[in-house]
């Protein structure tokens, strides 16, 4: 359920970082965009030492790495913007949870990234970010979607404000499009969810537990993701260092709204799915008790009668009805007497 | 359960602005009254360009337009009133949650309208709500029921504090307005809860589970309406802007009266639904013991007669008692003496 | 469940004020006291003018109106009073949540009467008070039941502290009254409510769920009325223009005290139905499965033997068992055995 | 479950007091020790007249009261101590919440008592502490077991801090020692609790519903005692007008310990219980369901059996299979067959 | 459930400290370390009077005593660095919740280890510190695990930060320390609660009832220690005496992290025990309900057939039917029919 936490003692200079636990199969991939209003250099960088070279002041850089597989491009990053060694050891530990924290030249943030692959899977991913005067570094797990595209089409394009704007708007915008990519998961659950609903108002009987207990599950995760992601916006919206322009918080509170919203629509799923499950196990009580009605009727009605025939099935010597010449039509009147009665009592309770 | 998300992307300029996903069958209406205490204009603007034209600092102005489906009227007012793209993308997104955003000039409001169509349906829109120092924007969707009716007939009639009052007087007139039509809507509600209480009552075996758990559903969703917008009246009660006056404050301080209200009303429908599942499960339970009841004793008094019937109808060339000739009457009699005491038995045990 | 709410447009003017929806059968009974250390005038007021008449600073004057129906003493009150539409519209609208709301002469309080009747019955009233420097008006639906009859007595004995005290204790005196007045309501469930325990221990199956749930609806609704009147209290004692005096606070803390302590009543009493709804279920569970296992027992020892029987039974003409001069014998003990052994496998399984 | 709440009119002089409800079998027993570092006297006081004497502010002087039958003591106190007549009234009515209230010269404390009788009963009791700067009177209902008799003998023994300290800390040493009283109480409850959690898994029919049902009342009147004794001392921690001495408020802060985990002990108590009513729902679900498949496997395998044998038992004249010489052989052998082919059947659905 | 309070009667002092209720089978053991980054002594105290010594301001002296038995030590330690005695006696009584307390001089520190030993089990161990200006002492029970070696092995290896700072970065190291002890505890438990979901899912009767409720215990436990660890984290990275420094707190911030991290774990887990119970009510709901249907599905069939056997069993001298040449026939074929047309009646039903 929750990830084996990494096995880095805290507290150690960064030359201790020991390596990932995830099977380092590919390296990291670094791209870098520079850009202002009137400028953009995009760049895909292989050399660790590219890293150390010039930080233009008047240029927002956007230092974004795809995979945590290699120690040597986070120690070099945390020697050359003096990023804070417990830091980078929570960008390693993929099992944090969502918050921000404030160092002295710099913003700390974690979120989680969910995503609906091509493939129509849940996927999730842990997103670090320090966000500087002038640069924002973006780090996550190696995945194989890219949930920052449309901001980087953004940038390129050179159409709205976030050219205009600095690496505040630039760490905004990949919120709001980390925040954006909750919505499709959501939709999913929501529409699996309502199948699971008609279909057990269609039949009970066909053992949905499992999978109310398994999106039940799956909704607590989420729930855990954005819950503090309505924290984490929050306490960006009151940053009080300056390092988020009051320009950029009006676009914040926006995200803030939508996180709120998300955790809407995650708790009244949790409402539905508690709500069927007290649904489930009432129509599991109501066929039972469908199902007893008949055995009793059945049973109650041909058990006397059977009872009967049995009596006069007994081979004694003297049984004088036996000699009668309507006996057998007498008894077979008597039974169908005794079974009329019967169903009326039963129609009556209203057990047919 | 939620809508679709408005695809558009936050943070670029009202030029970006897509259409909505609304079918645009018909264009928006768009009314405009402007009023004093002693004046009093009311027309309908076909032409965009009419917005555009003289704001009298001295009247109130009110644009209601009903629908959103078209966006040169939006980008039109978002340019004359200087109104923020986000706050504009909110007007088109109709999965917000209520809310108050203060921006320089003038508060931006959402809140849910539910009213009770004619048909005795339940209708449910999002209203959106400018409120500056002398003009009063308002946006629905599209709807064939006019809450505010009642409003304007008081405008016209020119009876009671409207006229005198300023955009936000009209503000909380529109506000209490929307709120009143909740009350209805719960009342319906109330009312289908009642009933089903007294059938389960009656008879708890006619599968209420399916509607209970509707109304459960539905209350959720009001609720998710409701509680926000009790938000939503205390936000406006505590604007220290100015944009609302303190004698305005005091009839805002109704709109939270009935706010909390509303969200008593509701808890208590849900407490009472919640509260109704138990008797309908245990309802289930009672009636299941009831039928088995039936089926034990019934068995139990026949199944051992039976088995001695079988006894005596063995076909055995040696059985004494077959042969004796009060055989058969000592045989019925003990049949019949059995009988009584498991009668006797269960009556004891309360099961008849 | 909750009261249709009057059909005023708020924010009206008083002439504006419409009938209350009750059936005006009975003119309101208008009493008016007036008292100080050594002076004491009771009158009841038949016109309407007389109100309007002197108001002496040195005397406390205790208005007091019974029944809502006539609509021009609530104006000519308000107009002498410089009462507040809204307020005088909350006091017609008698589905209001106990409150106060400070005004800028006075203060205006809803809160609930609860009271046992002689009949035994639960009777509730909407109560509303203006709390000004010198004077007290209260408003109550028309009753046949005065809760208020004690505090009179007190006033015309002239015992005690209230004759000495100012307007302000008589509020509290008013209020502590109501209060007392929750407890026998809540004593009467309690008692009902352990009747109820006591005869679901006895026999669970006598079908309590209705009552249960019927109690917990009275409850949820007492709920409704007693927690907001601790916050009612709790402001009152917070109170800071002075209209209480600090020694009057002293004996509100008592109120506060009382309420808090009906809270933990009501919160405790429905624990209890809680607790008794799981116990009923827990109960039908436990007499079904005791029902099951005296049929199971009964049905598994008497089938197999039946079976037996019936193979004895059949008529082929070659069973050699039957003309066997023991066979009879061998056979009635074979069954026995049968029986023997099933009884001691089922009371080793404690089934019996 | 509430004890009836004292008839005394609150608010008036303490003249009007009248007396408690509890029979008045016994006076009083009132006992004063008066101490110092350096001093000791310890009296038992018959007449009342002899609290209006001396009050040496070097010594602590501490009156206990035990019964409160007597009113003329309480008025003696109150006018000798200058005591608020609510107070006094508060101390009347044994079923006050615990709490803390400031007065002008002294603090009133009422907390509950709660303690194991020798006979191994739980007893309670209502304590009420008036905390002076030189004097501590402490009022208790009649009871035969003594809660304060440690603190007696520490007294006496003049061991410790308590001579060299001031009623604060007698005060302090009080609350603790009734607290210390209180686990016992909650240690033979969990004790109770094992047991039945032990029986439960043994034999879950043994009907232990109403036991759980009991120890749940029963913390549900502790928590009620429990909760506000954390405010009490969380008060007391708190309180700023000097009665309690810093130094003292490090031992209250031990105290304030204590209560959280006396509230964490209920809690937890509470949940168990809730748990273990799960776990007796779901035992007799699953023994119902043991149950029923025992009676499943007997009929389903022996009715048709039955069914074969009845039909060999018709007497139709022309039934080819009886006159066969093997017709009984091959009969039995089908019989044989069925059967097995049903066990091995339920064998696989692991209902065997 | 909660062990036995310390019979220490608080308040009292030192000389008065009773021994510990745990045998006292072995001494405890003392060790004392020393260092600066530069200087590192480390030795094992046998004699009491070794504490007294000196205590070097520019070296951090680190005492760990292992067992509670000797109350000799505490005391000595009490005189040394003045604790108060509440504190010692806190430190005695295991029963403690988590907590900080601030004194003059020093933090005392209470907190829970909880670790899974060699062999598997999980060990609590109640750990308290006294943090100092230059010294820290901790004591622990005496147990056979270890919790704080990683730590030593940091100070005597001279690596990372550890040397170069105060005492209050050990404190952390070592609160660090504990708190990663507890997650191999949580992911032992976690790993029991998936391979009970999966023996449910695979098969509900299997009686995991009881393991459920067992966990659920453990996981409260676990709670009870984790819930107050994070408010101890909090309050330590809020203190402001100075005793913590500045970067240090840096440090706590993860600590903190990890508190409220170990708190959503405990969470989620209980949630998902709460969903297990659940699955596992309602798979025993399915199953019983699956035994009925072929119990009444066999009956239903094999009964009424049963009844045509015995009534062409019955011994009448006068039943045509007997005597007509395809009677039997005819008799077994209407069986057939009848049987027939019960199982499609029953698979209409989705019985079968």
């Amino acid at each position: 359920m929750f990830k084996q936490r990494q096995q880095i003692v805290p507290g150690e200079a960064p030359g201790l970082l020991k390596p990932s636990q995830h099977p380092a199969e590919e390296p990291p991939v670094i791209t870098m965009i520079e850009y202002s209003h009137d400028y953009l250099e995009e760049r895909t960088i292989v050399e660790c030492e590219e890293l150390l070279s010039h930080l233009n002041n008047d240029l927002v850089t956007w230092i974004n790495i795809d995979g945590l597989s290699d120690l040597t491009v986070l120690r070099t990053l945390g020697e050359r913007f003096h990023l804070h060694p417990l830091a980078l050891e929570d960008v390693l530990d993929t099992s944090q949870r969502p918050k921000v924290e404030q160092y002295d030249d710099y913003l700390f943030v974690v979120a989680k990234m969910l995503y609906l692959t091509e493939a129509g899977e849940i996927g999730a991913e842990q997103f670090s970010m320090f966000l500087g005067e002038s640069f924002l570094i973006t780090l996550q797990e190696a995945g194989d979607f890219d949930v920052f595209e449309p901001v980087r089409a953004r940038i390129r394009s050179g159409k709205g404000r976030i050219r205009q704007a600095q690496s505040d708007y630039l760490a905004y915008a990949l919120l709001d499009s980390i925040i954006d990519h909750y919505y499709p998961v959501l939709e999913s659950i929501g529409a699996e969810i309502d199948a699971i609903e008609d279909e057990l108002i269609d039949n009970p009987l066909l053992r949905p537990v499992g999978s109310l207990h398994g999106h039940k599950r799956t909704l607590a995760q989420i729930r855990r993701m954005v819950w503090p992601l309505r924290d984490v916006t929050n306490l960006l919206l009151h940053e009080e260092r300056g390092l988020i322009r009051p320009e950029t918080k009006i676009y914040l509170r926006d995200c803030y709204d939508h996180s709120v919203q998300l955790m809407d629509v995650v708790e009244s799923y949790r409402d539905v799915l508690s709500g069927l499950t007290e649904v489930h196990i009432s129509s599991i009580g109501l066929r039972t008790n469908e199902i007893m009605r008949v055995l009793t009727v059945i049973s109650s009605v041909f058990i006397p009668l059977t009872f009967i025939a049995g009596v006069y099935g007994m081979n004694f010597t003297h049984m004088p009805e036996l000699a009668q010449p309507y006996g057998y039509g007498i008894c077979l009147l008597l039974m169908l007497l005794i079974g009329i009665a019967q169903i009326i009592y039963f129609k009556r309770r209203r057990w047919l």
